[in-house]
């Protein structure tokens, strides 16, 4: 794979992917974007990310091409860099577009549409044999967190405090109650049932939330509820585990210094990460 | 004043003030800003200004230069567009660095500066005469807004607000009580006294806000009390301004659908929006 870039409709090498300094964007954090990962070629979920994207764009008044069309730019981006039946990632920005600074969005401004193809950043394959650590963190974010926007600096501040903590991810709660990880959505098992908190505009709804949910839950015949997670319960439950689309379904043995039941990778836990995989790697 | 931008030490047209793609303030919102007034050739408060960019940088630990560096910088850059005594503004940005999209980011980056003068937004002059409008509005932004970066999608989402309802400025309340504007704090008039919501976690503690709380209102002998400010509170206020860089002092004189004390210019708001203007013209 190539180090191509799409940059507002046209194929540019890497050295010249550059933004003006007035796009909104840099300026305001005023985008969106998504994460879509590509196995053996093949963007999975590309319909409902693309989807989400075309949601948070809406939710924020930035206009968007449609789902068709965007869908055609992300197959005809994979085509031009020669992408084969390779895993991949691809990153795609959204930002409001370029005018001079200031707060108050002038309406009608074209939007700027940026892609890049990398490596799909998988995980070292120990973590979903022995499981990670997470450590648990107050919610700093602001209270708009189902629009997938690119205002993440209080999301780099929690994962780079997880990474400091030699931890895999920081879980964030508000009130006294889970919301989700930085990048991730969480789940616990209680008594057999997956738990994890409703879609409310504290969390992301993850497409990988949304397939256990959906998909997986039913397939292995696993009760699921959509309920508040006081810290109390997430450190008793019988077993966790984030969802995300670069994180998988990734087995959480530690929460801050207590271990998650045994501190082995619950049986449920494995039985849907390996659904996961089915459905992935199809 | 030419457009000529400041790109990371370098002098470069409009035109070629470009960042990278993979610059952290494009896709995290990882940066601080700060916008200075320039009055007859002169930085307003420069001191302030980079004293709090530096301590914004340093509470997301992003490398920033020192203040001497910072203010040789900001004046090498205005010389060399050759900025005689005229009005301007500068705005100043620094975002972390430039590397690999991943939430945490990698430590030792070399951060990007960026300056850009224009001229200086002076609000039509009828504003400070007869007063403006304000909305109030839930307060949706992060919990640490004492920082000044640019993750500004809350207040560009609250100034756009404002600009519908015909209104200057939306003024944020979190839990009942008010916070600040999108881009100013605010001050109110009670038996004669100034109160203003304390300098929290939950607002950007303002160079004009300081300067009528340490300049001005000793000037002018008047009571200057940091207490919270419930709605009702707001409401029933007898003059209510807004302070901020390019706002300066504003005279509010409604609030929604309500007028303040009688919906003219308050005579203490009056005193010091001429002290602050003495100050800024000297």
């Amino acid at each position: 794979m190539n180090q191509k870039i799409y940059v507002n409709g046209k194929i540019v090498p890497r050295q010249e992917a550059l933004v003006d300094i007035e796009d909104r964007g840099f300026q305001f954090a005023d985008g969106v974007y998504e994460v879509i990962a590509v196995y053996q070629g093949k963007p999975f979920k590309l319909r409902e990310h693309l989807e989400r994207l075309v949601f948070s764009a809406a939710e924020l008044e930035i206009s968007c091409p449609g789902i068709a069309e965007l869908q055609e730019e992300v197959e005809g981006y994979l085509t031009s860099i020669g992408l084969g039946a390779e895993d991949a990632s691809i990153y795609i920005q959204l930002t409001r577009g370029v005018c001079p600074r200031t707060h108050a969005y002038p309406d009608g401004l074209d939007s700027i549409l940026i892609m890049k193809a990398g490596s799909l950043k998988s995980r070292p394959e120990e973590y979903y044999q022995s499981g990670v650590k997470i450590i648990t963190r107050p919610d700093e974010r602001w209270s708009r967190c189902y629009i997938k926007s690119i205002a993440l600096l209080p999301n780099v501040m929690a994962k780079k405090a997880a990474e400091r903590a030699r931890a895999y991810e920081a879980v964030m709660h508000r009130d006294g109650f889970v919301t989700e990880g930085s990048s991730s959505n969480l789940f616990l098992v209680e008594e057999g049932s997956l738990i994890t908190p409703p879609a409310t505009n504290y969390i992301l709804n993850g497409i990988t939330r949304q397939t256990v949910i959906q998909d997986i839950a039913p397939e292995l015949g696993l009760e699921i509820r959509e309920q508040s997670i006081s810290l109390d319960r997430l450190f008793r439950a019988e077993e966790v585990f984030l969802t995300g689309t670069t994180t998988e379904i990734m087995p959480v043995v530690r929460i801050d210094e207590n271990e998650v039941g045994r501190g082995l990778v619950g049986e449920i836990t494995g039985r849907i990460s390996e659904t996961y995989r089915g459905l992935t790697r199809a």
